[in-house]
């Protein structure tokens, strides 16, 4: 269960860093859909690596293979298996840290509950993991977007003390490397990232993700409230650290009567709740913002121990990116396609499809 | 499902707020712990209500009954089943509600969703179901603690714009109806919410916790993480819009170098993951901070609509707290202790019981 | 989630049989469907011990209270919690096998799980847990039949060498006190009952069910199959040691001519399928077979040990059933019916309401 | 959910019998433990096709790949991914049936359900998945031998009216095709299947499996049952009817002093119980048998409709078994592997590892 995501839909990944193969299994989709790889692939290129100066250099061509569970161009009902071979994984470069705690990373935790770890590349805890989530994320989108007319969008909102979405041009996001929906913050964020790379360190980013066109009452009440998966769902995402529903952190210093989304017949006037009330959507936009903390891969020299437990000094080498927050717009818009989708469907079997229900008004 | 919380240690909640009976079922819980209904109703009433001036006057005696599940004073492994009868449920405080949606509230999306609610007081959706957490999380905290040396601590961290733990003294947090550590801070805090009771608003809080003795290894990798469980935990109880692990929202403008935990012979030199690596233990203690927003039942008036869609104004009467942060920290608590007993016995299943795993290194 | 059952619609039960109360919660019922605690108390009823000469002489009102889930008489969508205490539950009766093991009971194994058990009535192994399914049947039948037409019906088969259903009256079943569908035999079983009664032994039982009127598409491939959920719901009953779809074992040396349900453009020209091809079912009846072992609590002496280990011989006093198949009958129709609905609402949620699907040829 | 088998321990099977290719997830699995794609093959070409003229002549090579989860020969506790791609498929044979619905399959259902199906040899509801359960089975089976000592056999007992397990060798079951432990009957056997061939029709089997050294306290109350387990878990195989553990339908007949098995210093006297009471094992042979229904795929004609209903004659063409039992057995034993070694892990979660519990004994 521990590699599974969702409750009516599931996901199943697979796969390490260098591993000879990533990839997943998604059960429960519904029939009918049409899909390709060539699909699936463009959504994987949006997060691949390789696309700037800005990110890992490590080049995966993401041939994504779709392997069951389409025939003819469309889902079947049965389980879509996606799998990517991994072709530009260079294990030597991870040889040095075998026997070493990388500060930061997984490693110390993988080797003290495992007794060992797949050390190449950081084996799964590896980023290289989230490659499914937005080919499984891809499918999710095209239900929602054909379907449901649901869709979902996400950008970069803040690098290091340097706020990016002050403007917020959607049609931007997609044309700038860094996800970025204020175009005339590119040209510095460029500049930022050239500094940080010279200076070895890294720096963590907030990403923002928006899902227009929910309908009204998906979730559950209690422990299978939509917040509460889509809050899952983000921490599950490497490196995450926070994540917020609406206005998140601010509602600690607001009044009620700020926060409170006020309701007109034209529909509420504010939306401080993010789009969900009591673990249910409100049909308003669900929104969702996400920590990522810096990358711990650092070619600046950090205190750690060995396997034994004596002192080492610890210098990462191989690819990786300074920022890994930039890479994860994708995967977050990912994980908030897969749990609307998720809950629709939830919706479904307890209630029948969305739309009108019989209202009852007490008398 | 949507009413379980857990993965091999599952509780189940039921009740409405002005229903006969609240209730949980706890399944898989170890055999021969000794538990009886007064410690578990110990636990409740540092949750309940009508403890202080500064949380609802509403009074249950929170008389839990065990039906199920402990024998001669100790668990048996079959589920455990706990009820508490509502008592003091007024009805018809919330008969003008009926056909009206109170703006931040569940009330239009249950209704929305299943065509029909319980009205009365909130039903599924009022703060009433956590007594049930806070009863549930009784026993795994015994547990954490006899058999494992687990101990987990909550306190307001804020309130409003009212920070409260600048200083922090553990032996305060229990001496004073806000959980606040800071024992001079009290004073301020019971002149805060006087002001603010006056005025008829709520105001949102910043409950953080933190459980110690943790041991190295808890959590899995990709989506039955540590963190991405105690996120889905939190984000389940009331009010919740945000949750941070370690560092949280502050990783985004850290240095990497500023980040990672370096680690010497003698163990981590900061706590910026807040216990978890990977999404499983790290060992150190794990750290959580969850945003509650202001309660939005105000007897100050809102624009709302009725089931018919047509707009009214609406005061909210009945018995509400000002903050529900307050009394959530119990709950946080809970959630944590259960988050990570799950954790524990997962553990167990895959790995065996903790402790030192043979070490491998490789050569 | 050991005392769980079902995917979307789930039910939680909990209790002893000699404790204060059994009850049980069920997660995901539609919301809007009538309901009523005498409803549930009539099905409860046919169920219910001291009915006749032939079953045990405990005598429970079965008092069913609705705790939560239902809201002027309608289902709200929240769990309902359902609770009867335990009224006619005499401890005393088994003070003395507190140390022994009974053979053919769970006595031996709970004590070994566990390291201890609640050795009152059979604690949690006793067949008052099933009052609970037979309650939470009550909803899932009414649901059924209310907006799908499906209609379940159980009998007896077999008790001990009496085959009972050679004719089948379908009105006869629930106007006799062993659910038999042939009135004729009904004399001689009486006869049977009281000679198996005077010789102090007991006998097996064989219990058939039907659901009619299944839409065809329920149930899935490979491990959520609707005949696999109906295996397991049926060997989860006290006594069961076979279950039986269709043709069952007599398939094995049946033809594959004479097995394979020919079709025509009237309909399957037979049933061997029991209802389900491939884990979906086919629109036919739904036929199930279970087996029940006969009662191991004889006042006939039989051979044990102690919990040291030591030789005695045991006699079980208390009231028990001398065949517990009778009073399976509603047992086996609820988890029919439970089954049933679970798959109903998985379909739903994947594949949207059953109904004609576009059918699609392929050219 | 529909697609993934057991509790903590769990495996995901996907893939079309004619599509690129099947594999499977395995997922909670021990770390630590060697294995290799060659023993996983070695499993699997007892359950291969083209062994024998009584099997199917589709010769799959079974080159199983495993792509995570195993680290320089050892499980790492991370999800282990197993791929064949299917090399011997040939769709064209199948090109007939893709708009008939032959009897006794999976297609009147699927193309029910889903509104399309992939027709390619059965697509998911082939035998062809099952290979993926034997894979996933070789690893229980490995580590239930290395480090629980548990063994798993099976056997066919019956083929059409042959009953073949009247001698029980168990070395001989390896020895013919037909895994007949009483090598005496294989000539007979032969002869019975050549004319089963030329008849065009086929026959049902009856698979029986038994593992010992299971420990006692495997196993849950109510819904976890292992005999709950095991019989989803063998009605999950493609064309089974019936399940039985221990005395199974012939507990129907019998006596309870005679069914009851009765316990001395020595241990059970009998084992009517196949193994479990009360869902638990009482740590003797845990027994289990299986019905299979003949293969529906004949080249004798049959009635039936087109998916426009139309009436129709279908003759099956294709390489088909005459007996899908006598492939069975390796499916039965992974089966009862899989489960055995999930209710291990679970039990390990609950209750600590296996092994004396200390006695609590009653005053």
């Amino acid at each position: 269960m521990s590699n599974s995501f969702g409750r009516v839909l599931t996901v199943t990944t697979f796969g390490e860093s260098h591993g000879p193969a990533i990839g997943c299994v998604i059960d429960g989709f519904p029939p009918g859909i049409e899909i390709s790889a060539e699909e699936i692939r463009s959504e994987l290129m949006r997060r691949a690596t390789g696309q700037s100066r800005h990110t890992s250099q490590r080049r995966e061509q993401e041939d994504v293979q779709i392997l069951s569970g389409v025939f003819e161009g469309r889902t079947t009902g049965t389980p879509i298996a996606l799998l990517i071979y991994n072709t530009d994984a260079r294990s030597k470069d991870y040889s040095r840290i075998a026997a070493q705690f990388r500060p930061g990373h997984a490693d110390y935790t993988y080797h003290h509950k495992y007794g060992l770890r797949d050390y190449r590349g950081g084996g799964r805890s590896s980023a290289r993991e989230t490659a499914m989530r937005v080919a499984a994320g891809a499918l999710a989108r095209k239900y929602l977007k054909d379907r449901l007319g649901v869709e979902v969008v996400g950008w970069l909102a803040q690098i290091g003390d340097q706020v990016c979405d002050e403007r917020f041009d959607p049609a931007a996001i997609d044309s700038n490397p860094f996800f970025c929906p204020d175009p005339e913050r590119v040209p510095e964020l460029e500049d930022f990232m050239k500094r940080l790379w010279k200076s070895g360190d890294s720096v963590g980013a907030l990403v923002k993700a928006r899902a227009t066109g929910v309908p009204v009452g998906l979730g559950a009440p209690v422990y299978a409230k939509l917040d509460g998966d889509l809050a899952a769902a983000m921490m599950s995402i490497n490196a995450v650290k926070g994540v917020e529903i609406g206005a998140g952190f601010a509602s600690v210093s607001q009044k009620g009567t700020e926060h409170r989304d006020e309701i007109t017949p034209a529909g509420f006037e504010s939306n401080h709740a993010g789009g969900v009330l009591g673990g249910i959507s409100t049909g308003q936009p669900v929104d969702v913002a996400v920590a990522f903390k810096p990358t711990s891969s650092l070619r600046l020299p950090g205190r750690t121990v060995d396997v034994r437990g004596e002192p080492v000094e610890i210098i990462t080498t191989g690819r990786h990116d300074p920022c890994v927050g930039i890479r994860a717009v994708p995967i977050v818009e990912a994980m908030l396609a897969l749990t609307i989708l998720d809950h629709y469907l939830l919706h479904r079997a307890q209630c029948g499809d969305v739309g009108p229900q019989e209202p009852r008004i007490p008398t």
